[in-house]
């Protein structure tokens, strides 16, 4: 093992030994804590860990969050982790496992739409089940989370786009690294084990995107597996167990092993780090389906909240999208009509424009089996038509134009020029906290919501993660009572 | 998810729908029994599970392996599944890791030349942990560790040298499919939950080469991290967490993502299988080194043998080599001579010749941090010559002669046409004996060896792993033994 002394940050170090990306980021990781963070970091990070705690409890009652616990019940005896929603315990590498999954499993996850990948969903998870092992303050598991956000951000934009042109779904590999120094920075590791962390990370990276070919649940196994990875190689390197330390830009590094000829520059990775937060560009979903039908959801959001609005008055609705979005969630379009799968619904401009139209809402519980099968909402979805709109600014922002044709021939239309969400349409944080409400209560009461809302928010307060604890706990003690009256 | 009928071998099933290459190699797994093996696969069996579990025990002082059991000690309590050379158990996953490891650690282990890949290393601590916790008999297990050697090789010769080409490690990543179609089987699973396994494994198959860069630890990772995928992937098949059916063939399947625009044919996955056992043409290692300097060091071996051999009567060494391995084991000629790193030292030509012309052996201990500057053999490393041999077979044998020039004039010369341990020039079952022998006095008695070897082969007669077990307790509780006085 190459001994090295400790690098420094910010790296104005004596060496002539340029510092490798990786010992760049351990640097930055062991030196930075919750103090170091600006305000609207401290902000963003607040919404979005809101944000992920309610996604993933969303995703409790789904089929394949059942199928999760089976297993994993059958792979460890109990720790000291929360599994959210449950009674138990596990141990960090199984609670990781698990809340990765959940927090991943309904699409409704923050995206950094550049980077093109999820972000807090293998992040939060790892530093969340180390954290309460390594019995971390509020602002050392804050400080966890906001350096792995911001790694994993920072480790996809070295190459956008370049993991999907070649199958790889980057949620997954470069969550693995993110999830292993948020891992590692809750673990107390100095930047020698980081980097160590790292390199075995590089060696775990993994996850393509072959789910598209049949909707198999593969694709919500990747945020789990890589919050997995982050424990081990985190524990591994911990001890010393030696990582390769050009892990990103080596011969053999993340970035030449899976983009092919894609372009790809790892000095983005460091660019600028611990100057300017790019965690700060990272979309929230307003809706549990496909980004790039938000724009047309709000629009009928906001035309059906128009005075006199009557849906059986609707003759058809007529849609202005960018030609590049068209195959994605318009064509074909026999098939948007009428969705067979979640999935497919999710995928749908026309049911979920429909769903907004009928019921005022696209939520979780929109994409059942039964309520895509729902005919009310069908019969509006088949009066869904589009038109290929060049003027469309995508793919900078997710816009879109909604056309409401009514019997008398009166026409509504409304525009959303950038996708609510996006950075620079923000959320409210009373919005934030409406969407971590409404899907915390598919689970559990308002009380429950509410205190896990007190807890979250007052992360940068608390000495101890009990608190936190505890309060899911409470959660959890309510779905059990339901599943067994 | 697709519901289909149970597919069943041989794929002469009525349905329209060609099966998937997962799913072929899943109904072949699933319909499997020991007593369906030919008597050579039941031979090549017993004798790469006494190899495995020799290269695996030898590793056990090694100061990786005691980093990997404190790391694993902190992220798991204990288990039902045997950690080599430790008297605690722990559950499946996790002894699978550090089993893993342990048999990949000194690369000593079984290989596939032309899929260039480990083969036993995933499959048999895979097979083993998860076998443990299923109560599999005997034939149970053996039926898991045959299978999964030969999907291995299989999944390997798809491609064959695609994998490194790209920068991956085919013993990582081909090997998590294997680990899970091995730990598929010793569950029982029926063809089904063996298909949604193998598509989650492709989500978790990984492991780069960029441990070349700086000599880092990671390559003994990735059999170990492949062997744990397999328990995780099994257990979540088992409860039908659904992965893609064509994980292999698919447009974004291992193949696609994986080898870029190299030549790779899936068909040649499934070609004959359960006919023609691939697993037959593994090699096994007669050095802890290198390949290419396999039939250099047993042509040392020859002439050290012969009445009159006198060293100090040797004035210079010559070796006739393929073109090709000349970067890899003789050039640079002078870092050749002097090697820094028990990996430098492992391919080494000069080293392992002089090695076995002074001390008679090539061993695990000859690569030691001692042993590599011990100046007796660095000083007959160093009257070491190559010559270019275009007349060589390589890489269908990894062949070689070595002539012995003395100060008198004589020449002495021999040449080992293939490479001992090559399925043309097969070990003897001695020879497989005396290695494991060799290998576990390392850490135990001759007592606890033979003991040990008993139990490996009367494996097909028992109903219960519990002997086997018990031997492996008794040796571990020597190794404890030792430590503690």
């Amino acid at each position: 093992m190459r001994v090295r002394a400790e690098p420094h940050f910010p790296p104005n170090h004596p060496s002539s030994i340029p510092l490798t990306v990786s010992e760049q980021l351990a640097a930055f990781a062991a030196e930075t804590e919750f103090r170091h963070l600006p305000e609207e970091v401290r902000a963003k990070l607040r919404a979005h860990l809101l944000d992920t705690f309610g996604v993933a409890l969303a995703a409790v009652p789904e089929q394949f969050a059942d199928h999760a616990r089976k297993a994993i019940g059958t792979l460890t005896p109990r720790g000291r982790s929360t599994v959210l929603g449950a009674s138990e315990a596990w141990p960090a590498a199984w609670a990781a496992l698990y809340n990765g999954m959940l927090a991943h499993g309904l699409d409704y996850d923050d995206t950094h739409a550049e980077a093109v990948l999820h972000v807090s969903t293998t992040v939060v998870p790892a530093a969340l089940a180390m954290a309460e092992e390594a019995n971390c303050s509020g602002p050392e598991f804050l400080a966890a989370v906001a350096l792995g956000m911001e790694v994993n951000v920072r480790i996809g934009l070295a190459a956008p786009g370049g993991f999907h042109d070649r199958g790889f779904h980057p949620t997954g590999v470069c969550g693995a690294y993110a999830a292993t120094l948020a891992a590692s920075k809750a673990l107390h590791l100095p930047a020698e084990g980081i980097v160590h962390a790292l390199g075995l990370a590089g060696s775990q990276a993994a996850g393509t995107l072959e789910f598209l070919g049949d909707g198999s649940w593969s694709k919500r196994l990747h945020a789990g597996w890589a919050a997995h990875a982050g424990i081990v190689a985190s524990r591994l390197g911990a001890t010393g167990f030696s990582g390769p330390r050009r892990t990103f830009e080596g011969r053999f590094g993340l970035y030449r092993t899976h983009l092919g000829d894609s372009p790809w520059d790892a000095a983005a990775v460091t660019r600028g780090l611990g100057k300017e937060w790019r965690l700060l560009e990272i979309s929230l979903k307003p809706y549990p389906a496909c980004h790039m039908t938000h724009a047309f959801i709000d629009a009928a959001r906001a035309l059906r909240r128009r005075e006199g609005f009557a849906l059986e008055a609707v003759a058809d609705i007529e849609a202005d999208i960018h030609p590049r979005a068209v195959p994605v969630v318009c064509e074909p379009l026999a098939d948007k009509w009428s969705p067979r799968t979640d999935y497919e619904a999710k995928f749908s401009l026309p049911y979920t424009v429909a769903s907004m139209l009928v019921r005022g809402h696209v939520n979780v519980d929109d994409f059942t089996a039964e309520a895509i099968h729902d005919e009310t909402v069908l019969a509006v979805a088949r009066r869904v038509r589009y038109r290929a709109d060049e003027s469309s600014q995508y793919p900078r922002y997710f816009d879109g134009t909604l056309r409401l044709r009514f019997r008398d021939g009166t026409v509504w239309e409304h525009r959303e020029p950038i996708n609510r969400g996006h950075p620079e349409n923000p959320f409210s944080f009373d919005e934030v906290v409406a969407k971590f409400t409404a899907n915390v209560e598919r689970i559990a009461s308002d009380a429950a919501a509410k205190s896990l809302e007190n807890e979250l928010t007052a992360l940068p307060l608390r000495n101890s993660l009990s608190p936190l604890q505890s309060a899911l706990r409470r959660l959890a003690a309510e779905i059990r009572y339901r599943e067994t009256t």
